[in-house]
């Protein structure tokens, strides 16, 4: 290895800058000329890891800066504005046992809200829209009972499942050799306890259960607790009691800008980093807006967009086999603005499960004080990667027909229509978060937060409470500041 | 997306130029002063793929560049000289069908040989060592009934399995929502049989049966034959009448020496590229050494290295999430030369099965002359990411035991020991190849060969015929390079 490293160096000293165009080589001079001072931690990415990072870091007086692709803060939470309409189009929720982030959002003064939850929700099947009250702990499907034990099943599996190193677990290899869907098939025989868990793993997991490893899903329900409560599927999918219950005002990507106005100057926006390079005992983080020396450095990006990076030394083959092996869900959230939530005073809750695609999953979204109404669709999994070859015009009007079919015509008319898929972000590239395939957890699960020499791995894919969620996204971040503090 | 293009470019030329650290930009400037003429196409790599897809082009006539990161040719196929024996520590035999690169090589002279397939082969199993004719059809296990009955499912399911779009079979769902793991285990009963598969599958796809969708797996079954030939996974796993059948004279980067060599100056060494940038009817290929603007381009790197590059516009969503699910196998090759191939002398043929790690398959790999001796051993699969994280004092020590054991004391005393971790090397990742976990051939398999505007996909990932191989690399250099031709 160190023979191909001082190889490599030789190539981006010698002979590449004898041709006069080794890029990383011009910034470091420029570099140079300017001085800048060698910074405690250098942070990849101001989602809410990378922010958390920062603020745990400065909170203990260590000089930082944070560099952003992006021309904002936020990462996967955006929370622009439609029609005079704050409208989440990233991460949105928050529930019991996320402390973190209710904990966060309390210091920052950033108010929260219960997710509107009364009334009817629709059961759309087999062509047949059924009603039922949305507090209904599942739809009124013939298979509800069947449904209900398999989740259970998962609930009991999960509660055996390390949240620190999963792939240790005496069934490991068993868990990590099948798909979801094969575990799914060998538990379940009614259609409509297999459509309701495809429904679920869309709507956790933006995949379909052949996409995800058995042991990656039961280690992402055993995570979705605090450290006092163990994780519960029924809180991942539920909203009163669970992750949907409760939102922020002003929308949730006020915790990362609140975040960043404390750091000030500390986080520099439209910096893709490039490289990073350790050398003589410092990191050297290269990006469009120029060179920072650093003592240790904190990647806070999903998984597969940290395999942009080119690192020098390269990554060991561990972190880079896994990184391979980290795909990003596939979700593309649909919102649509009306003067006022109209399906409420039909006795409607605005939620729906259809199996009609490509909205499956929709919830009322309006703002806190009901001053506009707002139907949020979500086109996840396959449905979402068929959808994404779609005429934007052929999409609209397919998501328009699901929302008139379930809610009434009245939907088929909003005001505004606003869609975002994350797929198409060059610095997501996928939501809403990264899962393992088979295999993964079994061949490289110690690579998932081992630090490559001076470099720290965030992001809520590398949590082990609430991994996935913001709740997890700031744990990260705090648990990877606190590594770098103790090199520092 | 539009949009988000121009606000990037926006980016790009004004403010990160203001801030006077536009990288490319700053490259590109240059390279508007030497003013550099504008090829018809670029290449990317110049691995097998890479160089047939330039050579395809320049016999058209067209201007062309092939940028390679390393500073050699040949990709996955190297050959240096230790103790004077040429060693192929990557990719190294040829067999029948594979009419592509028997093609070549009779074109540029290089000259093949049958591997060394003849006396005892080593059973080492449980314990214990049992010797069998290397001409039988399957080792002397109580199972072996069963494991014949099991490749023959394999075989006859794969029969039905398009090379072109695998994803449209009718039972895609079910093949693709399940590991090879978990149709072993539903499939066979014997400890044995079950051994067998894991071995071949070690063998084959540097995988284990868990990592790997069983839609893949027949697909790839499917690709080992001629356009006259079905595939099978019988000649996958074969010597004589297989892909192991033979050899090349002075190694497989021969065939790569010698198109780099009459390509010329068009070959550019330790030219990593960065960037690809699409605009105003060019492509603008950045790299360490220097920007070349060109018609058209062909990305012939492993799929998950493709992932390094910044492309702008930014990859499609279905590209950038099917690299996301695209990992390289894990092999270490390790081989020892001795004065001479002392075993034959036993009547052994150097070739051993064994179920104790690193190395659980072994050859004899000596040069055509028997002027030495060496063995070849292949660690695999899970054996390879355990072996990575061992100490190199270690590792040598187990496989020597491996050797000791199977072949005899003698072995483990070599004048030479080499081993090469593809899994370390930046610019592969890797090997064998890349294979698809479940649910990504059915989620983005149309995106396998579709161009990105003026970018075109070639490596043996992308092949039809003989997916994995030299043989595969070579075609789908071919189809990139007609595929760019139209374009021009």
């Amino acid at each position: 290895m160190s023979e191909k490293i001082s190889r490599r160096r030789l190539v981006q000293a010698g002979a590449v800058a004898a041709a006069g165009a080794a890029i990383p080589a011009a910034a470091e001079a420029k570099n140079r000329r300017k001085k800048k001072p060698v910074q405690d931690v250098v942070v990849v990415g101001a989602g809410l890891a990378g922010l958390m990072a920062a603020r745990t870091l400065v909170a203990k007086g260590k000089r930082v800066k944070v560099l952003e692709a992006r021309g904002r803060v936020g990462g996967r939470t955006y929370s622009p504005k439609y029609d005079d309409v704050t409208l989440d189009v990233g991460g949105q929720w928050l529930g019991p046992t996320q402390d973190k982030v209710a904990a966060l959002a309390g210091k920052l003064g950033v108010k929260t809200f219960k997710s509107y939850w009364e009334g009817q929700a629709v059961y759309q099947r087999s062509g047949s829209r059924t009603l039922f009250n949305v507090t209904s702990p599942i739809p009124p499907d013939p298979d509800g009972g069947e449904t209900l034990g398999f989740v259970l099943k998962l609930e009991n599996l999960a509660a055996d499942i390390s949240r620190s190193a999963p792939w240790q677990d005496p069934n490991a290899d068993f868990y990590d050799g099948q798909t979801f869907e094969t575990f799914k098939l060998a538990n379940t025989t009614g259609d409509g306890a297999r459509f309701l868990t495809d429904l679920a793993t869309n709507a956790v997991w933006a995949c379909e259960p052949r996409d995800i490893s058995l042991l990656h899903l039961l280690f992402y329900i055993s995570s979705a607790g605090n450290e006092t409560t163990p994780g519960s599927f029924i809180r991942l999918t539920s909203t009163t009691g669970g992750a949907q219950e409760s939102r922020f005002v002003g929308g949730s990507q006020q915790l990362s800008i609140r975040m960043a106005k404390k750091l000030g100057a500390r986080v520099v926006l439209r910096a893709p980093v490039r490289q990073i390079r350790q050398e003589d005992g410092l990191c050297h983080v290269t990006s469009d807006k120029g060179t920072w020396r650093a003592k240790q450095v904190i990647v806070a990006v999903p998984p597969a967009v940290s395999a942009f990076i080119d690192y020098d030394p390269i990554l060991p083959s561990d972190r880079a086999q896994l990184i391979q092996r980290f795909p990003q869900g596939n979700a593309i959230k649909v919102q649509a603005i009306y003067d006022k939530p109209f399906w409420r005073e039909e006795g409607l809750s605005g939620y729906v499960n259809s199996d009609e695609g490509p909205v499956k999953l929709m919830y009322d979204n309006s703002p806190p004080d009901g001053s506009a109404g707002v139907l949020l669709g979500f086109i996840e999994g396959q449905e979402a990667r068929l959808a994404g070859r779609m005429s934007a015009s052929a999409r609209k009007s397919a998501v328009l027909d699901n929302f008139k079919k379930t809610i009434g015509n009245a939907a088929g008319k909003p005001k505004a229509y606003v869609e975002k898929n994350w797929a198409q972000e060059e610095w997501t590239r996928g939501c809403y978060g990264g899962f393992l395939p088979p295999g993964a957890l079994t061949g490289f699960g110690p690579a998932l937060r081992k630090p490559h020499g001076r470099i720290h791995w965030a992001g809520t894919e590398h949590a082990e409470i609430w991994n996935g969620y913001m709740d997890g996204a700031l744990r990260s971040g705090e648990d990877a500041a606190k590594a770098a503090l103790k090199k520092l």
